[in-house]
């Protein structure tokens, strides 16, 4: 066994020696069974702190390379007994006897050509590498979104899609987003500054902020951080505040993504009720008491999948009950500028604009507005929280693309945006009224719907007994889509709503769109009837 | 106790009845210690299965709403063993006394007018709220690289900069820039698909299936996932296949990103040491007998922090290893391009071009050849595993900035990429060879290095008893940086090297930044000996 110590390394004596001595144990050079000398012994021989020499031999225990028995002393540990460190019932089954090494060379991209006398190498056995949080991934809600989308969106003339979360390419302003990055982009304004702060561009942030302030949420740059879209935001709150095990709250049915993104922390994930006016914030503090979250996810406003909005009062209530709990509300905004609203019925106020001690993380994204190709959100929070989510976004993508922020600079400049969205809003108003109209016009009894008051969604619950996927295997043969509400349920079980992006078909298609719904509708009625 | 249930809802029963004795229980209107009526009974009366109720019970057992006593039967549980499912300890007080809501009325962005009656909301405890893990990781190295870097950039002209891992702004092409954003902006090509798929718009996908075929490895568009920035494909690489617990085999040093994005993930970070030819690859079998890796993250060539670049025959081992105990491979080539060797020493070869069966997971970027503003990078891999990473990167961030790929896509077009990276690479090479020549000219004894064959990085081995840290500040001092080895140490104690970006600096500061550096440490080497 030779060690040779550097006392005057900047690697402490301790690391030294038991990388030494790991370095040993892994190549074999010391066997299985080897006794290793008595701490005291080994001190004295390298003339060491006999801490140095405990520290040494601990971390190797933790590795477990070598062990201790009383009374025999410390011995380097078998292969196998340090194997048992990996997943237990690992089945990967490592060929131990040394093969040849299989090496192909590539020329021009063509297929490696294999050496037929070489033992073929075994493809790696995915269903066993991949996560078990990726496996349940995978098998849930996903793929039945994807069966829902897949088909619609543009490029089938055929489809009449109420199912896809974002906007019509045809409402996606081209000619605008041209000029501005021509613009952006003719400009010398960034020679120099090719990278952007990890909070965003210090112009963008303070443009956001006074977007914000428009809104009736209180706030400068120092609050604002750009996003990567808002769900970025989602994924670094919660590594941010949720531990394993952490309740978070949200409306019953929700915005999925954030579901998966819970999920993925294994916080235990608890919804509450939803009326036609929301979260039922009545049986929040119940919620609370009970379970202690450490926030509460909400879309107070024009809320996806349920199209409802948040009265004041119940607002109140959630401000109240987060401040006695102490427990973080993220608000999800996305959809807050589309309001169809009339100016004396009065724009729903933010939470974030109600509360200014730090409770509210405040998201929103350009999205659902402009376009999601430019993945920009934003958050509104407290600097505090602005520090740790710009720390740990270091790990994921650094910053916002510096196109896309040059892009929303330029829309938010001279209000550019805000002629847009009057526009959108005013079209995307008439397309709510021609659905609803067409809802009271073919909708079969026991079919209900609230009206909502801005936003892209109207959730339909159906008839007794018509079942969300049959009606949406029915509709998709007649050329129509919409999502089917399982698949924002906390629990995955409900069958019987629908959501309806009312703002995303071709406005000539609406009314036809939602008259195959309801005959379709009629239809897995009667079937059910016999 | 009211129940109604409805039997033709596509919600089924059990969690009919599980939400309504969860709204009665937390609203309190089935106060702690009600008897529950037992299964059979409670079955009999609505008209349903028994399971359903045992369903209904188990699920509120699970949320520790009630609880079953044998010989007494199933009870209401009170708040307090109710709040006991919340994080033990959890130092959060409730104030259970209802206290008015506190609401502030915001105009014009002013800060909000406390109603001075009402009891003072209680800040947010940032510490308790923030999670165990982003606690941690704000405490570790971000902060350390943080101090070595505040400061340095190009917006302080006195600062010779050998910390940031970015180019110097000089050597961003913002004229080739902005002449292909102009082009990507003005054509119409675009038009109505705002939002690219996740995996990237084909024709990138494409044009990077060619860019990988020229360095060596054989590949199509499907086996090609564009991505915001090579950090990202660690992330959901992560994701899609780590267990907690699982190990994780890296360089003893490495990009300190990757670690972080490990750790989050409460994997086992093994380091392989590392000589002047990368990792020691005589050692990795011993390595994977005993830890069974899930896989090994490795940066084979101009690797970060230390330089080195893996022989063929390390390269070789490295997948015979990884085959034979089916262990994925993570290649992180951010540096790959950027060679500096003559065309008779053979340039190195990437291990996903040895390999076809799906082990080798590749990722680039474009970060370090033209700028890291763009956040685009690529992951090569089976399609097996872009197909999962495409579900999990749903919840974070969708797909890559449309603008950001448009410009890729222009700079990717008839080889303008190529010939600005000739360009980088000729001066490149002149300064890795000031900086070397600046070494032996100016270097004390004891220091030591090897030189780089591409890339970034020279990593300097301090003489004995300089510390890193101490060199750092006196090297801020005379306003030199660079980044200390702790910060890629596995174990984060490595004190005794320093990594150089050889490149960051003007070409005319390397002489003086290098005899700066080799001054301090003098200096350093003679305060240990006093």
């Amino acid at each position: 066994m030779q060690l040779d110590l550097n006392r005057r390394s900047g690697v402490p004596m301790y690391r030294q020696l038991a990388a030494q001595l790991r370095e040993q144990i892994v190549s074999g050079a010391l066997a299985a069974g080897y006794r290793l000398p008595p701490e005291r012994e080994l001190a004295a021989r390298l003339e060491v702190n006999r801490t140095t020499v405990l520290q040494a031999y601990q971390q190797l225990k933790d590795e477990h390379l070598i062990a201790s028995r009383v009374g025999k002393g410390t011995f380097v540990a078998s292969v196998e007994s340090g194997a048992s460190v990996g997943r237990e019932g690992d089945p990967r089954t490592p060929r131990t006897t040394r093969t040849p090494a299989v090496v192909h060379t590539i020329r021009d991209g063509a297929a490696p050509a294999s050496d037929a006398a070489e033992p073929p190498v075994i493809r790696p056995p995915w269903s066993v590498l991949f996560s078990d949080y990726s496996n349940r991934f995978t098998y849930h809600d996903i793929a039945e979104a994807d069966r829902a989308q897949r088909g619609s969106g543009g490029r089938d003339a055929h489809v009449i899609d109420f199912a896809t979360g974002s906007p019509n390419p045809a409402d996606i302003p081209d000619d605008l987003l041209r000029a501005v990055s021509l613009e952006a982009f003719a400009s010398h304004e960034f020679d120099g500054q090719p990278e952007s702060p990890i909070e965003g561009f210090d112009e963008l942030r303070d443009l956001l902020a006074r977007h914000m302030r428009d809104r009736g949420v209180g706030c400068d740059a120092r609050n604002v951080m750009v996003l990567s879209g808002s769900e970025q935001g989602i994924d670094l709150i919660v590594r941010a505040f949720v531990n394993p095990g952490d309740h978070v709250l949200v409306e019953q049915s929700t915005f999925f993504p954030a579901l998966q993104t819970f999920r993925s922390a294994d916080a235990r994930i608890v919804g509450v009720p939803v009326d036609a006016d929301g979260m039922r914030t009545d049986l929040l503090e119940g919620y609370c008491a009970r379970f202690r979250p450490k926030l509460i996810y909400t879309i107070p406003t024009f809320h996806n999948p349920t199209g409802t909005t948040m009265p004041m009062e119940r607002r109140r209530t959630l401000i109240d009950v987060a401040h006695r709990y102490q427990c973080l509300v993220v608000e999800d905004d996305a959809y807050g500028d589309l309001w169809y609203g009339s100016a004396d019925e009065g724009r729903p106020v933010p939470l974030a604009g109600m509360e200014n001690s730090g409770y509210v993380m405040y998201l929103s994204t350009f999205s659902k507005t402009v376009t999601s190709g430019l993945r920009t959100g934003w958050v509104v929070a407290d600097p505090h929280v602005v520090a740790r989510l710009a720390a740990l976004r270091r790990m994921v993508d650094q910053h916002t693309s510096t196109s896309s922020q040059r892009i929303c600079l330029e829309l938010l400049k001279e209000g550019r945006i805000a002629g847009h969205v009057a526009g959108l809003t005013r079209a995307y108003r008439a397309r709510r009224d021609a659905t609803v109209a067409a809802l009271e016009r073919w909708a079969p009894d026991g079919m209900r719907w609230s009206v909502p008051a801005g936003g892209y969604y109207v959730w339909v619950a159906l008839p007794d007994g018509v079942r969300s996927l049959d009606l949406l295997a029915r509709c998709r043969a007649r050329g129509v889509t919409f999502m089917p509400g399982g698949v924002f349920d906390v629990d995955e079980t409900d069958d019987a709503h629908i959501r309806l992006n009312m703002v995303r078909p071709d406005a000539a298609d609406v009314a036809l769109g939602v008259r195959v719904i309801a005959e379709c509708t009629r239809r897995c009625a009667e079937n059910r009837s016999q």
